[in-house]
Order: structure tokens, then C-alpha cells, then sequence
């Protein structure tokens, strides 16, 4: 279904980026663990945190773009227990200027694999809901997270 | 601690709106009841029902007006459990052309007693978040659940 | 990647459900449209109503069992609005006696293409979080939902 | 309304912590602003902190035991904005071996006044939610943070 554009653009990923989330109350669900929507929640924060929440408010504010997610998917491999502290594991790559593409996992203390695994699609909106390609200072900001430059 | 003035507004209460509310996994947490912070949620819903969803969105798009809580003051005395589809009972007065007031309950299938009380007072604000009186409209509707009158 | 007996057992789909769903306050965040994990919400509570609250809150304290996501996979086409009340449609097949595979659509009013798509699987876990067969007696209740009976 | 017993009760606060919360997409909503709930979540974020994660897992696991809110009294002062880093301050009292009751805030960056304040009451429960009496466990592990010891 991959072309061979598409692999050599999935082949620049930027580096693994590693977030902790500790789990709480209101993470959980009456089942004992967490309520599985909240797992995108933690993948937006990690998100954020590579991307910088002053960036993405500034983003906002003075360009009047937004990144909003077009495509999730999830895929939930084990339980993820209350007073856990999870290791959310973050890379992506740019597939153009109007979309980046993002693997994010989530890491129980001491797993040897993931609890949770992701593939997410991230699209640039202008205030109107209407795609827009990313800012030049937002391209130049990401881009510093790949060594060998962006392939967009 | 209460002067006559603010006495008679109390005793100018709307009638009582029943709102129901069905709980889901996402209202748990591990415990096994419901996550106190939906308490206000479910109070804010309903308060939402008793305005209307569509006075309060063109409130904000024409009016440059919304709602914000100053104050809530919650007691929980019961659980409340998974599959539970609760009574949100809901009246309120109008305190100035500033700020309502408002009594809000939260009862299970057959209990004797509420499982949650409330009392929450809403301030009007324009967009930039200062005071500011409620529309005549907004006024006008709202008044139409006091037989009596408003007392403002 | 389909063989022919998972084609002839998506063929074997549950009629559509139809759910509606109001915006409130808390399922948007500052962008002005829902946070799209709440998408995730939406499609638990109206799977909720289609299995029954009740039958899910006795299959755990009876049988000790419940339904986890194994994998959610989730298109946003359209953003949703405040006081939007929206329908969710959902039909679902079994895959085995231990999984079963929805999908779901979010519809606005008068939308002539769904906002949001999403494929769920659902897996039956015992509460040690083993894969456990779905009760006989869970079986009976949601095969009444398929004229034709189930195809296990 | 407090008799000296009470008083001399509130004078013994532990020191105040600091814990920091960032705010991102979910806990805005289209006001742009902090959804005022989940201050609460906060506030319990915090809680949990100054009580510890591990030790509140074990008392539910090992001692049948966990917190409830039984009182939340919350005023909110100013808007929280999103990619805020806000410091929330807590600090408590024991009320009796049943109840401890915290007073918290929430500080945005460079504030000179509080934007949310607090009392929250909570009391301590067996799995059946009925009152019961901190573990000596808990009470030992709380008193560390009171030079002067506990007055219970």
C-alpha cells in the first residue's frame, strides 16, 4: 500500500522523544485500569511537549493555525494500572507541509513491550477548519529535531 | 449571615428541572463510583438544558456573552455507581442582572436522599472575561420560568 | 488481506443502531470544536446502549467479565460544534466468541457525510485481564440483535 | 462557627506544597479557558502527590481503605489559559483520624493573587464506602509532614 516515496519519508524520523504521564484517579475506569480514550489524551500531551505548548499557543494566537488530529489509530495491548508512572515514546516524520505523521507508544515500568501503540495523523487548519500548510517558523522549529534536515 | 434583601431573592426560585443522567465507564475511576469532578459536569449539563443549548451558543456568537462559576460548593454523601441513570434536579434565582444562583441535586433510582448537593453561583462575562450584565434576551427567556416574575 | 469466512462474518452485521449525543461545554476544547478523544466517549456510550448498562454492569459482578478495546482505528473528517446534538450510528459483528468488530459513524444534523468514522474491536477479558469467551447468556442477549442468528 | 477545639486544629497545617500542572488542549474548552471541573482534578492531582501514589495504592490493595471527597468548596477568581504552567498549593490539617481537610490554590505564572481557591474535605472509607479510621500505616506516613506532630 507504501509507495517508495512514502518509505523513504517514513525512514526520516525524527528521534524518540520520551514523556512521562503518572496515572490518577480520573485517569481509571471502574474496570481497575485506564479508560482507554485517555490514552490519546496522553499522546496529545507528548505531542505537545515535542512540539512546545508556547509554540502551538503562539501558532494560534499570531498565524491563526492549529494542528488537529485526522487519523488515530490504536492499538491497546495490555491494562495500565492506577500509580503507574508511563513512559509515552514520541516520534514522527512530515509527509508534507500540510501533514505529519506520528508513532507513539506507551511504556508500563519495566515492560518489555508496549502497553499501547499508535499511528496518528496530524493535519495543519487554519481558524476556519480549512487545511493550511504549516508556518515557515514552524517548519524551521520542527525541523530541528531532524539531523539530516527535513524531506518535505 | 444573609440580609432580607438576599432572603427574598432566595424565596424567588424557579420551579425545578429533572435532568437525567446515565452513567458510563468514563464517569468511574477505580474505586468503583463515579469520579467527584463529574459532579460538576453533570450540574453543568443540566443547567445547560434548563438555558438551552442554543441560547447559550448564540449568547457567545452574537452577544459576545457567556456563562463562568464563581463558586461551587459540593457535598457528596452517596456513591454513585456504573449503569446508574441519575435525577439531576436543578432551580435556581437570579441574584443581580450579574450573577445567578443555583440549587442543584443529584438523586439515584429510589433514594431517599440526595446522593450530591450543590449550590453554584454564575457570573456573566464578556470574551474578555470581565463582568457584565446579562442581554435583555438572555433575560427575557430565562424569566420565563418565574411565574411571578424576575427580581432583580 | 480478507479472507472469505471474515467477509462472510462482516456481511453478518447487527442492524444500525442510532444514538444522539449532545455538545456540551466539556467535550470542546479552545479551538472552538470537540476534543477528538471524546469521539472515543461517544462510541463507548452508544456501544453502551446497544449491549445494555444493565447486562455490562451484571456480566462483571456475576460472570466477572467486560469488554476492552483491543484496537480503535478513527477518521475525522469535520469538526463538531457546542450544542451540535449529534447521532451516532453503530452496527457491529462477531468475529469469535471472544471479539467483536464495530463500526461506528458521528453524524451532525442535516450532514450529508459522517464528521467522524471509526472501526472498534472489542475483546471479552476476564478481571485478571485474560481473554475469556463471552458468557452463553451475553451471547443469547446480543444475538437477538441478528435475524439471522450469529455465525460463530 | 468554629469553636476553639476547630481553631486550634487549623493552626497545626502541614507546610505548604508546590506541584506544577501544565494545561493543555483537553483541559480547555471553547470559552478558552480552563472547563472549571477540572480544577478539581487538580487539586487531587496534587493530593496525591503530597500523600504519595504508591502509598494510596497500597492502602486501597492492602488495607481496603481510600479517600473521598466529601466536601469541595471551590471560588474561581480568574480564567486559566492554555500552555499555562500553573503551581498549585496545598496544604492540610487533621480534622479527626476519620477526616483531613485541605486548603489549595492555583497560582498562573507571575500572579500576585490566587486564580482558583479551595476547601476540600476528605474522609476515609472501606471498600463498602462506610467511614472508617485512617490506618496507623497512613497516619504515620501523614505525620512526617507536621514538625509538631499530629493533634488528632
Amino acid at each position: 500500500m507504501q509507495n517508495n516515496a512514502q518509505s523513504s519519508k517514513e525512514m526520516n524520523y525524527s528521534p524518540t522523544f520520551n514523556f512521562p504521564v503518572q496515572i490518577y484517579y480520573e485517569d481509571t475506569d471502574f474496570s481497575g485500569v485506564v479508560y482507554h480514550p485517555n490514552f490519546l489524551k496522553y499522546f496529545e500531551r507528548a505531542r505537545e511537549h515535542v512540539i512546545g505548548a508556547d509554540i502551538l499557543a503562539s501558532l494560534w494566537d499570531e498565524y491563526g493555525l492549529g494542528f488537529a488530529v485526522y487519523r488515530s489509530d490504536m492499538l491497546c495491548h495490555d491494562g495500565v494500572e492506577f500509580a503507574d508512572i508511563i513512559d509515552v515514546r514520541t516520534r514522527f516524520y512530515f509527509e508534507s507541509k500540510y501533514r505529519t505523521v506520528w508513532q507513539q507508544e506507551i511504556w508500563r515500568p519495566n515492560a518489555k513491550k508496549p502497553a499501547v501503540t499508535a499511528t496518528i495523523e496530524m493535519i495543519c487548519m487554519n481558524k476556519k477548519r480549512q487545511l493550511a500548510p504549516m508556518s515557515p517558523a514552524l517548519l524551521k522549529h520542527l525541523s530541528q529535531s531532524f539531523p539530516a534536515g527535513l524531506d518535505l
